[in-house]
């Protein structure tokens, strides 16, 4: 467990890391990016959520199901490609869409997804979100991220008063969807307070007061930038691509 | 440790997988799958190699140096970002790459090296390429991947030499440097066998009589393509990018 004192970002900050990782003096391209924050929210999901034994008789898929619920921006990406590697460590991710972003990157990702059986539902589906969430094991909130500002939009706040209702565990990324980024869960519409929440590259002030179990994820700010922006950016351990900061240890 | 059967493949099978990985029906693009193998050969380095305690009195950077020798082609490609996250792993990484690839990419991630104040040797450090090699914990063999058809250029030559001569522990990334992809070790201008070998997808032929210590990683072959292509894949536990499939238990 991570005991050091850790920067908690406003959107503001958050939103400057993110733009200098990927100018040209970052050098880092959203693919890189996303593919280690997904990473890192598919290994926070393994390790609090363990794939479960799949007992005989059984069809294997009806266990260790996991519900996705991804945004239209790049937090939805994140959970897409946490999806995918659900997906390689034995997981049944069921991926909802309901905006899907109509980018290069996404589609592709959606489509690695698709190569994998991968469910990805879209807005046509919203009805049989509830049947979903009631056979998941647990729900990955990936709708938005650091750079929500609210309202929150339809049909996002259908799809979060229906996490709220299944009464499901829920890992969110980055921030749990509908929290103010700096003031946290101001808004009765909001996702209510997670199990878990891996938070990316630093956890953001709206998640300071958090109790829960709480990872940061994204291994990839340079030492320097943290050093010149102020940031006192957690340690990790060893070659490991998540490191926990609260909550009971996992 | 790994102990069911795994497809070895041919050349030409390994340029199937990846051209059909990056296809549009794959969907991955190249930085996708670079920073998934980056990160695999580092995770294998860290697990044989493991972070040395650094004395006091003694400069940090002087312990854990790795030299990374990084080829022209997507295996060098492995080898940067494989030294990006060796960077934040806590080694000092030093890099030997004398003959850049003039792409977005390569270019992105040797700026990410320098922004963790990584040093990128070109072909003007060949002369001091010894006394890096002489300095370090081990080396990191990224010059040839399953494209290598020989013969071995300059100054590639020069540098297989060189690492042979240093006696350095060698992690080679998906087949050591200078051996025929299918055939193994046949030229005496080759690499002598490395201490470790981390293949990448899935290993190829030339390394069936590899007894090391020898991990796969590249965990992103979705198993409806490895059916199709008559593929045993190797099966990962857990989360984890990499898995161990010979030699000494580390």
């Amino acid at each position: 467990m991570h005991t050091k004192p850790i920067t908690y970002l406003t959107q503001r900050l958050a939103q400057a890391v993110d733009t200098e990782l990927m100018s040209p003096a970052g050098g880092f391209s959203i693919d890189q990016l996303m593919e280690l924050a997904g990473l890192a929210v598919a290994q926070a999901a393994a390790r609090v959520f363990p794939l479960q034994p799949k007992p005989p008789g059984i069809p294997p898929t009806s266990v260790n199901r996991v519900v996705l619920c991804c945004g239209p921006g790049n937090n939805g990406g994140d959970g897409l490609v946490a999806a995918r590697h659900l997906a390689h460590f034995g997981y049944t991710p069921i991926v909802y869409y309901p905006k899907p972003t109509d980018k290069p990157l996404f589609r592709n990702v959606t489509q690695q997804l698709r190569n994998l059986d991968v469910l990805v539902l879209g807005s046509d589906a919203s009805s049989t979100i509830d049947s979903q969430l009631q056979h998941a094991y647990f729900v990955v909130d990936a709708l938005f991220g650091f750079s929500f500002a609210g309202p929150i939009r339809s049909p996002f706040d259908d799809v979060i008063k229906k996490i709220n209702e299944s009464h499901k565990p829920v890992l969110s990324v980055d921030i749990p969807s509908g929290w103010d980024v700096e003031k946290g869960p101001m808004d009765a519409h909001g996702l209510d307070t997670p199990y878990a929440l891996i938070s990316l590259t630093a956890p953001k002030l709206g998640a300071s007061g958090y109790t829960g179990i709480h990872f940061v994820g994204g291994r990839f700010v340079p030492p320097a930038m943290a050093r010149r922006l102020g940031l006192d950016m957690p340690e990790y351990s060893g070659a490991d691509q998540i490191v926990q900061i609260s909550g009971l240890k996992v």
